[in-house]
Formats: structure tokens, C-alpha cells, sequence
């Protein structure tokens, strides 16, 4: 949450007073000929005037009218390991910071390191991705723009997600297990097939494509700088405009029952 | 994120103009005692300085200078199962919202039911405080004040969560598991005694106390009104007025490795 300082009424007061008591003296001047008069009046007018502004100033603080939310939304980017997800969400990232959108960033391998006992299994990584949609939705809800990406291969936690979200749009990272391995450079398919890692996606089990996500990046045949065009140029045109902006569902389900957390 | 609309800066240009060109009039006729002259100057202001006012306004909306956040907090709840947390939470969480802070709140049977197969063994109880823990601490990096509310009975969790969180509040509800079975409307006691519920705090094992919670509330010898003003005041004279902000940690590590998620 904002609010404005007194500091900030004071130095907005001193800098309109400088514009508007010269133009105020030009009138003066204009109208009667009389420099002394334009001066006098000019001069009477900062002290008076000076002390409104800032009383004005500290009256609209106030007032919330046309005081606007910029849309929040969770960018969700899925696709299998190596398909190019972390460093393409890095860019998209990178280009909302420098059209003036703060977001904040959450990936699968920042968020794995705080809980070391989230294996790998179907239901442990349903419970991981579910985990982290709510913590997007979350911040959704409170305004903070999130760009999310995680693996997520199953359709059921992917779409978990994006029941909690408000404005869920899911880029899907599309190409195919073969291309994956060849950009493979931390060695991670190699240890999927020698299974030291088990249900590896793209090796023991398969990534489940949505129906239609909001977004899907052909990655082998499209420049890192076109996708982020594309996904940046979607959430333009349907998202920060203002089109698809809904009441965020709340995040949290209201259900009473006794529990020890 | 904020920002303000040009119809904010159009009613603010009117709502200035009004007053101040009612005081150059009257300048004007004080010095020069002539009605037509002081309305014509007052007149051709109108038009000058509305225009001037609205740039003015478009230029400090991307002044970021006197602009200041309201210090965010994790507000942490934690005791034993029916010592009062929810309800004081609640409490504490509408007078801020009447003191004019937004906040989130976060109820442990909120989110239980979102992930049903959280479970109440030890490990089961560190993951679900842990993983709720950094979607406080993810929030307040964002700016939003949490009103969190767990029995959080292991002290290994909730400091996991304080060194996650930037400004973090534990407010330790002290009291007895008598006195909470006494208070249990909803018969978890009872159940735990049965055996129906295991691993419960205050009857299978401990509450683990914290060295020094920030706020320790004498839930049995306080009333709720009391409690919430004894908060509150704490949050006033530490948090809210900037004494005890820190730049808060990143709530996630950077740590590079293989995974999928």
C-alpha cells in the first residue's frame, strides 16, 4: 500500500506555485501595464496559494477516485525439462520491468531448494505445483503481477491453478522430448534414462497438453526474442488493457472444521 | 501497482481552480478595488492554469519522490488448538482494515482444505506451516500485511517462517490445554483423548514455546478487546512507524540443479 508524504504536498506545492504565480503576474501585467501591481499581486499570491495547494493536496490524498489498479495476472509457463522455460519467463520478465510493471518471479528450482522433502512422485509434484498456484494466486489477488514456471506436465494440477487465479494465462512451452535432450545441457534426460531419476516427463511419463492454453510457443521454430514479443504483445492486448479482468475468485475457501496446523 | 487517471488529474485541475482563482479575484479587487478587472484576470486564469494544472499532474504522477509503502508485516498467530487464535486474528485483522490497512489473512482451515492430503503427523505439520510461511513471507516482499493465524506447535516451523518473513510478529496465545479443552466447542480434545485425532498439541505432544515471542498474550487473563489493543499497539509503535523495517530478505533462493516440478 501507498500514500503520498507530506514532503511530497510540500515540493509539489513550491513547484505548481513557481508556474502558475508567473503566469498569474503575466496577466496581471498584460491587463494594467503595471509591473509593480503584477509583482504584488504575484507575490501575495505564493504565500496565499501556497498554503491551499498544500491543503488541497493532502485533501485528495484522501480521495480515491481515478486512483486505478494496474490488471494483476499469473503467467504460468509449462512445458517439459530443457524446453526453455526459465530463461524464456527470465525475458518476459525482464520486458514487464522495463515497461514499468513490477512482477515478481517464481520458479520450480528457486522454490524446490526451501523444501528439500518435495520429491518427485505424481502426487508429490500435483502437491508442489498446487502449492505454488495458490502462492501465485495469492499475490494475484493482492495486486502483484506473477510470472510463474514450473514443469507442471499433469493436466490436473495445471488446471488446479488456474481455478484459484483470476486472470491465468498459461504459455505451454511446445516442442518435443528429442529436442529437449539435445538442449539438455545439465545432463538431466541422460539420468532419466540411466533411472536415476523416475517419472522424469518427456522419459518415463508423458506431459499432458492442455486443451488450449492461452498461449503456445512453437520453441524450435521461433527466436527467444519473437516468443517474448508474442506473450508480451497477448498480455497487451487481452490482459492490461483491462479485457480480462475478473473479480479474482478469493484465493482462500472459508470451511470451518476442526484442525491442527 | 497504482497509478492515477487522467479524469483523477481532470477533477483535481477543477476541483484547485475553483479555490484558487476565487483568491486571485479577490486579490485583484483588494489592490486595484475594481470588480471587472479582477474578474477578468480571474477569468483568463481559468483557462491558463486549468490547462497548466493537468500537465502539472501528468508530470509528478511519474515523480516517484514522497511516494512511500506502508512497512508490510507477517503478523504470526500461533498456540495451542482452541486458545482463540482465529477469533483475536479476526479482530486484530478488521481494526486494521478500520485503521485504514489492507491486509491478507490467512487461516490455517482455510488452506487445509485446499490441500486435503496434508496430513497431522510432525513432518506433515512442519511442510504445511513451512509452505504457508513462504506464501506470508512472498506476500509481505510484495507489500501486503499478513494476518496469519496456525497452531504452528513446533518451534522449528515458525522459525523457519521468521527467517523467511522481513518484519515478522509472533503473537504466542499463552494458556493451558485445560483451559483450551474448556474453550473447545468443537470437541478436538475430546477427539485427540479418543485417539481418533493423533500427534495433537496439548495432549499427545507439546506446544514448543519460542524464546522471545514478540507478543505474548494472556489469553486467560485478558479480555479480547484488551488483547487486540495490546496488538495493535505493538504493531504501531514497532512496525507501522518504520522503526523495525528491514529490507526483507528474497523469499526464494536462488539455487541452480535439475528438477522437475
Amino acid at each position: 500500500m501507498h500514500y503520498e508524504t507530506k514532503s511530497r504536498s510540500i515540493v509539489k506545492a513550491l513547484s505548481w506555485r513557481t508556474w502558475a504565480t508567473l503566469t498569474t503576474a503575466a496577466l496581471v501585467y498584460i491587463f494594467t501595464g503595471k509591473i509593480a501591481l503584477a509583482l504584488t499581486v504575484g507575490l501575495l499570491e505564493v504565500f496565499a496559494k501556497m498554503g491551499l495547494y498544500f491543503f488541497h493536496e493532502r485533501l485528495w490524498q484522501r480521495i480515491r477516485f481515478g486512483k486505478k489498479e494496474i490488471p494483476s495476472f499469473v503467467l504460468w509457463f509449462t512445458g517439459l525439462p530443457a524446453s526453455g522455460k526459465k530463461a524464456l519467463a527470465d525475458r518476459v520478465f525482464q520486458q514487464l520491468a522495463k515497461d514499468g510493471l513490477r512482477a515478481e518471479r517464481i520458479d520450480s528450482n528457486d522454490v524446490r531448494p526451501l523444501f528439500p522433502e518435495t520429491g518427485f512422485t505424481p502426487p508429490e509434484v500435483h502437491r508442489h505445483v498446487k502449492r505454488c498456484g495458490h502462492l501465485a494466486a495469492m499475490l494475484e489477488k493482492n495486486g502483484v503481477i506473477v510470472v510463474a514456471s514450473f514443469v507442471s506436465p499433469y493436466r490436473e494440477s495445471r488446471d488446479f491453478v488456474r481455478s484459484m487465479a483470476g486472470n491465468f494465462v498459461e504459455v505451454y512451452l511446445k516442442t518435443t522430448p528429442e529436442a529437449c535432450e539435445k538442449r539438455d545441457t545439465k545432463g538431466r534426460y541422460e539420468r532419466a534414462r540411466q533411472g536415476i531419476y523416475t517419472m522424469f516427463p518427456g522419459i518415463e511419463v508423458p506431459y499432458e497438453e492442455s486443451a488450449r492454453p492461452e498461449i503456445t510457443v512453437e520453441v524450435d521454430s521461433l527466436s527467444q526474442e519473437e516468443a517474448v514479443r508474442q506473450i508480451v504483445g497477448y498480455l497487451k492486448k487481452n490482459v492490461l488493457c483491462g479485457k480480462q479482468v475478473k473479480v479474482p475468485k478469493p484465493a482462500t475457501v472459508a470451511v470451518s472444521g476442526g484442525s491442527v496446523s
